[in-house]
This record gives structure tokens, C-alpha cells and sequence, in this order.
């Protein structure tokens, strides 16, 4: 089962937004007749490509036993189900860590299997198969995406100077450990601050000589649209760019925000306005509603959005308690003034009403630390 | 050797302002004959008691080895030279951790030792031995304290809420902790600020039952002398507390200010007016001249100084380059707004500015984490 977990873990950030799944098939001596993950979408689940490759080495698997880290699928999608393949295959006995919670799967993939006469067994390795789709599994199990918000700060939670300087508060092997976590996710999610402050790439950079198989979609949280026409993150071959802006109300027009709408489309992005937020209407300022954007990326759909934004956006998601999990890298050192992670307006009136986190994981990348806080 | 720094850890936050060392005589065959640590000041070194431990088991010690993690001292201070003891009782060999770099030391102690012709090792855990005297060999290597700045924080590096709201952001596990760090220091440093703001009494808290050998003195950097008469700071008994003012021009008089100094010191306070420092005279405000209040501190000795500070004293602190340590207690909740660790005044201008430190220990204390930042 570890080895087939260690298969999992290579199709995280593959098969989005398919959970990364690994199959092994063994022999009742004990001997690997075949193995494989899943595929990007469209391509073959983690049962196939095992049978695939006992059937490239002409190894049987009649009687052997498959250890999977989820339910085998038990429905037409754009493959066919899984469960069938391993029924046609022969194959005596089915070891999975976790059952799916896909309504679409939810034990019929089990059931199918024991009714022709496969042995099940569930559990083994169910916690490291839960962390590997931990943002599949809240989708299909909450119908809301997992929310991953990263920073990078002094050991007094400053992300940048106040004259903006932030590059480089952490470390070259921190930035790099940034990228494996961009890279798991479905979306990147930033806010026009950040934009138009750093005028980052926001991507997942391709080893040398490696081509990705895909990129995470880009999502900006740009209520006027003034993502600039001249920014590096358009120059990214290959991903989608969402911008979500505010709707001006009816029957007004904004004609620069029309021709704003425009220029961002010819750069390929695809522009939603949406109605304001409510709170923020009685504020002044308009701002694009998150319970209604996160919606709509719930439906493309995304498992796991990687946030990398400033303060104001970090602080209305966290006070819209859409926070999962913060991802800090925290720098050995102290900037006394500056930029804060996360700024909530109103402030907190007592300490109870802080969301409460544990820490989840404590690493040393490079001389910094990484810090995963998740929430329950 | 391990034996040996065990007993020297137990005389940290007994010995101070002597460094804390331990001592065990073992025969030819290695049984431990005796053993002992430093006790509180006046009393006995390590070696002596080791010594006196023998001889109340009717241990002869002639040619023994007595391991032992400073080196032994040369010196009449409130005790005769523990090398004198060591060779009037035969011992035949000395193993040592470090060096001891008191002027009054300085390699005197094993010169000696050797002239009697005995033999002598130096090295064996010298990491653990100078962990245990940081602030006593800083002292004497460089002539000033070892600066240890506390906070307890949220992951986004807030001490309290913008209301001053901050009992508690961390655990009771991680407060008794924080015990431990008080009762090793020589000093506990505040401001008015915290004095005002949290009417702390920023004592060693005394196990049940268990008679403390000492409070470390407390000390206020509190340039108008504001410290009320009916803080609860004064309920401690038997410390020493000194409170550091600003002493108003020559020539000018300030009857409140004399007034407020005659009732701290009816409190129990030593009173200390210096001079302001040079920056702050020009800024407005003036304030306490830390330069000249840490040689002070220097002068009494003091070995290690515990800040437990606001932003204001913590910034001026790092700013002056005073800081050697950060002990920080990080708790797993963003609080979003509030007051930081520590105020930079003027704000750094870039990140090169930023005083280098590295992690020297990170370790979860009940649901928080200890984070230790060194400077070097």
C-alpha cells in the first residue's frame, strides 16, 4: 500500500480535477505483477494503467490482489468504470484506503466488486489517501474547494516593507518548496494589489527540460479591472485566466470598465462581473462577493485553491471563514513595520472569536521554516 | 559527561550571576564517587560539593577523575579556588567542558591543575555547557548580557488585539514554559507600557510547596516614572526592582517627577535617572538611554536578561542591536489587526537591513510553537 500511495502522490497535480490515485497489482507470491497512476483528464485511471502494464510485462492477474488508494470508479465518465476492468481482468481481491464520496461512486464501486465475488477490503493508508485529495474529498464531501492560503513572512508576520519591498523575505529553497504547492492546486488565487504591486507570474515554473502537463487556472479578485495589459502574468502559455470584477448596477453604464472588459478578453481571460458583495456596498467601495466567485470555480470545477494575495484579500477570506489551511514561510528575522498576512476591518472585538487552527506540519526548508496551520 | 551537564542544568536559575556547572568524581573502575552542582551565591562550587559528596559516603577519590563543565576557578572570590580542592584531595585527572574565559579564570585553573601534575582534557560537551552559560561566558567574552526578547504571538505576529486584549493568545502549557525562561535570566526587563497596559507581575511563579532560591530582578524602563504605587508588580517579595527614568535637565526642576521617584522607592525600588538618549531628545519624547542602562545592568551583574516587552521597548531594543535571542511562542490562530511584536521607528528601508538571525530551536509546547531565533 505505501508503494501504491507513492503512485498517488505522482499524480498530484496531474490529474485535476480527478483525485490522484495509485493502483498496484500483486501476486499471491507477493511479487508486483503491475502498476500505475492516474492520468491527466480524459487519460486512464490508476486500475488501467496496472493492468496495462502486468499485461506489457505478460504477467496474468487472475486471483492476484489490486491495493488502490480509492473506490475504483463504478460509473461512465470519460473513461469507462474501473471497477469493470478489474472484474474482466479477474482479479481476486481489492484493497483501497478510502471508499469515494463521489455521489456518482459512493460504495457502488465496492459493491459492484463484491458482487462478482471479489474480496474488499477498506482503511489501509486512509489518512495519507485523504491528504493527497484532500480538496476532492471536501468538494465532493462539502461541495465547497479547499482553501489553501499562502505567505511568506519575517518571524513577526511582515510580508513586505512599507515601501513595498518584498522580494526576497524568504528563501531561494522556500520559494521553490512554494512551487510543489502551487502546483497541487486547481487555481491560483490572487487580488489586484498584489498585481499590480509585484507583477508576479503566478505560475508553476517547468523544471528544465520538463514540460508540464498543466498549469493551474489563474483567478484575480480585480473589482475595476485594472489587471495591466502589459502584465508578466499574461505571459504564461496555456492556462486559463479568470478575472472577477463588479457589475455596475443596472441600467448605468462604465464605459472605461467596457473597454477594460475588452482588453482582458483579447489577452484571453475570461472577465465575470458579479453583483458587489453586500457588506462591502454599505462600506464605499465595492467588492467583488467571494461566497459567489468561490461558487463559480466550485463549478468548473477546482479541489484546491492556492491563494497567494495580500492582506485585504487574505483578511475577507478569512473573515468569510473560507480558510482551510495558511501555508507560512516564516524568515529568520524581524522587520518591526510593514505589511501584515492578513488585515481584518472590523477588527476582532476578543480573542474567542479568533477561527481556531492547529498546527498541522513544522518543516525547516533552507534556513526558513514552513508552517502549515489548518483549521479543527 | 552527560551525568555531569545534568547536575549543571539544575543549578541554572540557582547559581546566576556564577555560571552553573556540574561536577562527578569517578574511580579508576567508573563508579561515581560523588557528585554536585553550583549553589546559590556564597555557597559551594560544583567541585566541593562533589567532593563533600564523596566523602560523606566514605569515597576516597585519590587518582579518581572528576569530570566537570567549566573549568575549574583559580581564584579566591566568596569561595577559595575550587582547583585547590581538587588537588589537595588527589584527584588524577580532569575532564572539562570549556575553558572558563573569566579574566579571573582564563586557563589559570588547568595550568594549575597540570603544575600539580595532574592531567587535564578540555572539549567533551562544550555545546551543552556553554547552552547552559550563554549569558555568563557573553558576559565575560564580550562584556555585555545575553539579550533574550519573549513574545506570545499569533502566526500573523499579533501580541494583542487593537483593543489591548491579549490574556491569552497562547496555552498554559506554553505560559508555564515561559517560566522556565524567567527563572533562568538574571533580569526580567519591561516597559511602562506592558506595566500599564497588563499590571503584570513578571515573577517566577513558585511550584506548589517548593521555595524558590531566587526572583530575578525586575526591571522598568520607565522614562516619567509612571509605575503606579498600586501595581501588582510590588506584591512580589524578595526581588530587586529597579525602575529607569530620564533625569530632567540640570537646573530644572520637576516635583512630580521627584515625588513619584520618593514613592517608588518607598515601594522598594531603586531609582535610577539617567541622562536621555541622544536619538529621542531630538525626536520629542525622551527617552531612557538603553546603552547606558544595559552597562548598568552589566555592572550588577547580570548574565542573561529576559525581555518580556511591547512594541515600543522591543523595537528600540532591535533597533540598538541589543537582542540576541527571540523566544517566541506562536499560537495556531491569525487575529488579523492588532499590535505587533515589535515597532521598527524609523521602518527599515530594505530587507538587507533586517539583523540576520537563524532558527536554533522550533518545538511544539501543548497546541503552540516555541520558536527560538538566534542571531548570528
Amino acid at each position: 500500500m505505501q508503494h501504491c500511495l507513492a503512485l498517488a502522490a505522482r499524480a498530484v497535480g496531474i490529474s485535476n480535477p480527478n483525485p490522484a490515485v495509485g493502483c498496484v497489482i500483486v501476486s499471491a507470491a507477493g511479487e508486483v505483477l503491475g502498476e500505475g497512476h492516474t492520468q491527466a483528464v480524459g487519460g486512464p485511471h490508476a486500475e488501467v494503467m496496472a493492468l496495462r502494464d502486468a499485461a506489457s510485462k505478460g504477467h496474468g492477474v487472475h486471483g492476484a490482489t489490486a491495493y488502490v488508494s480509492l473506490e475504483p470508479c463504478a460509473h461512465h465518465g470519460r473513461t469507462p468504470p474501473c471497477c469493470d476492468a478489474l472484474i474482466a481482468a479477474g482479479i481476486g481481491k481489492v484493497v483501497a484506503s478510502l471508499a469515494d464520496p463521489n455521489p456518482l461512486v459512493a460504495g457502488q464501486g465496492f459493491a459492484r466488486l463484491r458482487g462478482a465475488g471479489i474480496a474488499v477490503e477498506v482503511g489501509d493508508g486512509a489518512e495519507q489517501a485523504r491528504e493527497l485529495n484532500i480538496g476532492f474529498l471536501q468538494r465532493m464531501e462539502h461541495q465547497r474547494p479547499w482553501v489553501r492560503a499562502k505567505a511568506a513572512a519575517s518571524l513577526d508576520g511582515i510580508t513586505a516593507l512599507p515601501n513595498g519591498q518584498s522580494q526576497w523575505i524568504t528563501s531561494a529553497e522556500a520559494r521553490h518548496d512554494g512551487q510543489r504547492w502551487r502546483a497541487r492546486a486547481c487555481a491560483i488565487l490572487t487580488g489586484i494589489g498584489t498585481v499590480l504591486q509585484d507583477d508576479p507570474l503566478l505560475n508553476v515554473r517547468e523544471p528544465e527540460g520538463v514540460a508540464l502537463p498543466r498549469q493551474p487556472h489563474l483567478v484575480i479578485v480585480d473589482s475595476r479591472l485594472r489587471t495591466p495589459p502589459s502584465a508578466r502574468l499574461w505571459s504564461v502559455p496555456g492556462r486559463r485566466v479568470l478575472v472577477f470584477g463588479v457589475a455596475p448596477p443596472a441600467h448605468q453604464e462604465d464605459e472605461g470598465l467596457l473597454q477594460r472588459q475588452q482588453m482582458l478578453q483579447r489577452r484571453g481571460a475570461e472577465v465575470l462581473l458579479l453583483p458587489p458583495a453586500q457588506a462591502a456596498q454599505q462600506g464605499g467601495a465595492q467588492r467583488v462577493d467571494l461566497q459567489a466567485l468561490l461558487q463559480h470555480l466550485l463549478a468548473l470545477p477546482v479541489n484546491e485553491i492556492h491563494v497567494e494575495a495580500g492582506a485585504t484579500l487574505n483578511g475577507a477570506l478569512l473573515a468569510a471563514g473560507w480558510i482551510d489551511e495558511w501555508l507560512v514561510y516564516l524568515a529568520p528575522c524581524l522587520l518591526g513595520t510593514g505589511r501584515p498576512i492578513a488585515a481584518l476591518v472590523p477588527p476582532l472585538q476578543n480573542l474567542q472569536q479568533a477561527g481556531r487552527l492547529h498546527w498541522h506540519g513544522v518543516e525547516r526548508i533552507g534556513p526558513d521554516l514552513r508552517l502549515l496551520a489548518r483549521r479543527g
